[in-house]
């Protein structure tokens, strides 16, 4: 298992961690600043900085980037919704080749507005990222599916499992893989063994970390800093590690009524220490 | 699949639908009112009511319960915890007994209080069910484990779907099997599988109904009343009923700030109209 302290340039942050009180350009700096290597921006942070700014001002720090964030919402509840989702997934397709992505990361989307067809929308999920998987193999960019948690089945994401994750890569075949993000798959009981048959694979593009909270007081919203929740993350970066992953440990917190608020300056310096001694 | 407007007697009140305003001997005298036959009453309010009298009032009434609400909550952070835990669920067995429940729901519990050993609680709860197991069976009493939707994983019960506690279900034997709550299970890519795979053992000892409301605004106390959310429930009732179950369709609402909010007969004639209509 990898030593983080000896690996500072592992540790990469995901741009929703700061997003309320920094723009993009001021993430970069900000990251500059604390000497972290890597990120992973939003698109709309990315559309409010400008593409092309985005893409220079990445290159001019030296950036690495662990994924974008991110294609998917595949479901509709007709054709033409269906349409503007694909079109929106080249967009972000192009945008990650752009700012020199390591992966997509695919948010499935949940079930269409009326719908109750779980069923159906995982269909229709399948069906958009196998399409959006042609056209990514020839630019030459990873699919990384991000199973959310199953209180996000409904609105957000229907591939709610690392199982389910799994069987779809199984049945989509070669570019497409996972983002394992523990938030979302830390209490499933299966977890150790889809890690390592992921792994097997060579399958996971992308490992998230925060911590879930006791109490959570806001489905979506109140993600805690590492460290200060249940989520036994050296246990689980073991078994993602030992499934022969080498990437960034990215660091990716939604919490509007603490960290959110709170400077992103010291937001940083909490996330370095945290990267160093819980992770 | 049973035609449920053609049999009222199958529906069930978990009475925590209507426990804000309405005592146990109220739930009671409401239910005979409204010609619902059976209920699933929780222990706290069997104990403020008085437990004779309340087996009296069921006896009285007529009542079946499809449940008692609830045992579990096994695992604590030292050896007097668990005992005290054991001691507990002793007693929810003897009540269950008392009141005459068809069976015992179980709970489990989640992480003791400051770890984050998520393995190491369900040892504790598959070996707390073993213990009380072998109690039940000499009493009678059918133990069913409730899985619970994964975002109670940390602080309600660490069975969270019904492949686990199906699983625990084959290694601990006869007399103990499942309570199928769609609220907790209906976002399973395996639930179809794990239902028919309970049934195989005739296993399935409860299935309890409400929805799952998109927004969700409250991780605990804001379910909805059936066919207002996204739950396809007769899908999900055509399957446990394919798999052998016979028994009650139970409605269990947490709801704080709508149904717990309104008069309580006003309550069972949705309930018993939506139980009509849309499950």
């Amino acid at each position: 298992m990898r030593d983080l302290a000896a690996h500072p340039g592992l540790l990469s942050l995901n741009t929703a961690t700061v997003r309320e009180r920094w723009t993009l350009e001021e993430i970069i700096e900000g990251c500059a600043r604390h000497g972290i290597r890597r990120i992973s921006p939003w698109r709309d942070q990315v559309a409010k900085c400008g593409l092309a700014k985005a893409a220079k001002l990445i290159r001019t720090y030296g950036l690495r980037l662990s994924g974008y964030c991110r294609g998917g919402m595949f479901p509709a509840a007709d054709e033409a919704g269906r349409a503007r989702a694909r079109d929106d997934n080249r967009r972000a397709l192009d945008e990650a080749l752009t700012v020199g992505a390591e992966c997509l990361v695919l948010v499935v989307g949940g079930l269409p507005h009326g719908s109750k067809d779980l069923a159906g929308a995982r269909m229709q999920v399948e069906e958009g990222i196998a399409w959006l998987l042609e056209q990514a193999r020839v630019a030459g960019m990873k699919l990384a599916i991000e199973p959310l948690h199953p209180m996000y089945a409904a609105d957000r994401a229907c591939v709610n499992t690392l199982a389910q994750a799994n069987d779809m890569c199984d049945r989509l075949g070669d570019g497409v893989g996972v983002a394992v993000d523990v938030y979302h798959v830390w209490w499933d009981p299966a977890l150790e063994a889809e890690i390592a048959r992921a792994g097997r694979t060579g399958r996971i593009y992308a490992f998230h970390v925060c911590d879930w909270l006791v109490p959570t007081t806001d489905l979506l919203l109140d993600r805690g800093m590492m460290g200060d929740g249940v989520i036994d993350l050296p246990r689980i970066r073991g078994w993602v590690e030992a499934a022969g992953y080498k990437g960034a440990v990215e660091v990716e917190i939604f919490s509007a009524a603490n960290w959110w608020k709170r400077d992103p300056d010291e937001v940083l310096a909490v996330v370095k220490e945290r990267y160093r001694t819980v992770c």
